[in-house]
């Protein structure tokens, strides 16, 4: 069977992933599709809308045969070891080709990009150095160090686009673990990756879609053109069930508490917590009235809000540095199954005897240091929903196997 | 100026308190009355109905001159060393007098069961541990130990009885640290220690009390009888302004994410918490739905109710074995001065070259391992409250002088 690749958060599933699902589906000819997608929190360092299970069940029901967890050490990361993880993974699956959304829709100049900054790699890691110590943030250092580099800008990619950053990292991982994988990349549709604004032709960005939904409360009938018909349903379900949808919010009195009750000493264990960051989210604290006004208070240019935001999650799951970083130079160490189709059992079956990874499909006595990371993420992320909603996540997490959707 | 002193809670001020100094006044003759009052957080490891500003001004308005601080490192501690903390704080501000509630109102029992256990106190000690070994709480160790060694029962109190055991407490506080002041008691009148039924003649216990406000919401005129007039516009007062009162619930969710997601290896550098408490607690948390099921399902026979909320306590506001140790060898470091009358102020005016303690009334930079927990400790309780409480709180804190009563 041959397969497709897609490295995914679905936060939610909207209609833009659903186009670039059929695209990748018919570009790469593929028998069966497996997504690695981020577990309860994501890489912005947010709690993600509704749980995995949910976003699993929109998947399968939008096309997805397999979809397996990245695992909380690499979902949280920056892009190359979130990248990374996702790569690994997706190998380890046996998958043929991964197809990523870009800009350009042009896989060219990625391979060339790859190529330009391991040949000069060196003094590319040397200029980011640089700019970090000089204060200007990670993210924008890589990409500034790029453009300094690069005199080919018609061969090389912008590296101050979100989506083009992961897409290098997708080749350079698949290069760097050795993978036969092919990669391959389809133009963007619609909505700009962090626009809040709705776009043409019923696409409009997750992050739009979840500001919705936030804003109109019970009521989903707004973001019904955005949607396919499965996530309306999905999420009517887990509004119905569980009361509310998730954001930083519902956390905010929880991380309050962690930090008022933590000493700097026991912060700075905690992964991402660096250069008296600690004293600084100490400071803003107790005077702040919601997440989003202490994030204002707590960034700055040199501290980007997705950086403090990673950390104020990793505060919150208590992730210490100890575990986070061995994310940073070891690769995942299990494939935790979240839901498949019967095409994604069947292939599974087909591969089992060959993964180089073990399957975690039902938890029993499993033990690992990102496993455990895992749980522990996930009892937080439970807590921001009633007790009797925790009671049902509880279970699902720990008692239920995998789901499996029965294709008509 | 003769000096009367109290060790109190007040949680809240009723009329069984206002029995207890009026009787203490006039059996004392004193000119000046100054009590040492529980912070936020009680010795049973209770959060306080409401705020110890609310609970000083009630105090002062009440009859109390001086109301101060026991710090929270003595104040969440087993009977002895909450006793011990008490008076020497009491002893540093040179009181000449304490007189306690017990069930006889007779002084001597006290003071000859201090001198029968002080002349037996190795044998008296190994029964205790003896007892302890077998499975027996240490409250009950206590009282077992000393049945069994005393042969003279018509002439030494019953410590089993919570208010005994505070009096033995205080009258071998007053040996220990060798002080001139007198030990007395008056007999206790009313409604029993922890009894949550309503008592004869206008009295209540303060269980019952709390019992009471939290049935009837913001209907206060259920527990009209049992107050003074002051206490009755204090929580009056407090409600409109804060909108509920306090108890374990509005931490539960706090205590729940603190458990969940420490290491049993964290949870041991939390004081009290011995013997795989930490594993014990970590096991029935992620199913418990309310506070009072969770205490339920983690008692024993030998981890006491008390004991295990005392864990808990420490546990929310993270109290480290580190600084909780030193308050069993240590005395305490300072005094802080929450509220005076004028008569307080006068009095305070003549001792005050004669401290030997520093006297903290503005925070300003004030440094000291027990003053950190009692702020950490106070930053805990404020987030039970909603934010512009919060704020109301945090500033009586951090930045207004001790509570002024103007006598008329």
């Amino acid at each position: 069977m041959k397969s497709l690749g897609l490295v995914v958060e679905y936060n939610p599933f909207h209609n833009g992933h659903l186009f670039h699902l059929q695209q990748a589906k018919k570009t790469s000819n593929a028998d069966v599709t497996v997504a690695v997608m981020s577990g309860n929190f994501l890489q912005r360092g947010e709690p993600a809308l509704v749980s995995k299970w949910t976003r699993t069940r929109m998947a399968l029901e939008a096309g997805v045969d397999l979809v397996v967890e990245l695992p909380y050490a690499f979902a949280t990361q920056r892009a190359d070891r979130f990248a990374y993880g996702a790569i690994t993974i997706l190998n380890a699956l046996k998958t043929d080709e991964v197809i990523f959304g870009s800009e350009s829709g042009n896989i060219r100049p990625f391979n060339e990009t790859v190529d330009f900054l391991n040949k000069n790699e060196e003094e590319y890691n040397l200029l980011i150095q640089e700019k970090v110590k000089s204060g200007v943030s990670y993210p924008s250092a890589t990409s500034e160090a790029f453009k300094q580099l690069s005199n080919r800008p018609q061969e090389t990619i912008d590296l101050s686009k979100p989506n083009n950053i992961l897409g290098y990292h997708y080749v350079q991982s698949i290069r760097q673990i050795h993978s036969n994988m092919k990669a391959n990349t389809i133009q963007r549709t619609g909505a700009g990756y962090h626009d809040e604004g709705v776009g043409v032709n019923n696409i409009a960005s997750a992050t739009g879609i979840r500001k919705m939904l936030f804003e109109h409360g019970s009521d989903l009938s707004a973001i019904t053109s955005y949607v396919p018909k499965s996530t309306l349903n999905r999420l009517q379900d887990h509004f119905n069930s569980f009361g509310h949808f998730l954001n930083w919010d519902r956390f905010f009195l929880l991380l309050k508490h962690r930090l008022i009750t933590s000493t700097p000493e026991e912060l700075r264990d905690i992964y991402d917590c660096e250069e008296g960051l600690e004293n600084r989210l100490k400071e803003y604290i107790t005077q702040a009235e919601d997440f989003t006004s202490f994030m204002q208070s707590v960034k700055t240019k040199r501290y980007t809000w997705t950086r403090i935001q990673r950390l104020c999650t990793h505060i919150l799951t208590n992730a210490k540095k100890n575990t986070m970083e061995r994310a940073l130079t070891e690769p995942p160490t299990y494939i935790r199954l979240l839901g498949m189709t019967e095409t994604g059992q069947h292939y599974l079956s087909g591969i089992k005897k060959d993964l180089n990874l073990p399957l975690v499909s039902t938890l029993s006595k499993y033990k690992d240091p990102f496993f455990e990371l895992d749980k522990q993420s996930t009892n937080t992320y439970i807590l921001g929903f009633p007790y009797k909603a925790q009671k049902v996540l509880y279970k699902q997490e720990y008692s239920n196997t995998p789901i499996r959707l029965h294709q008509k």
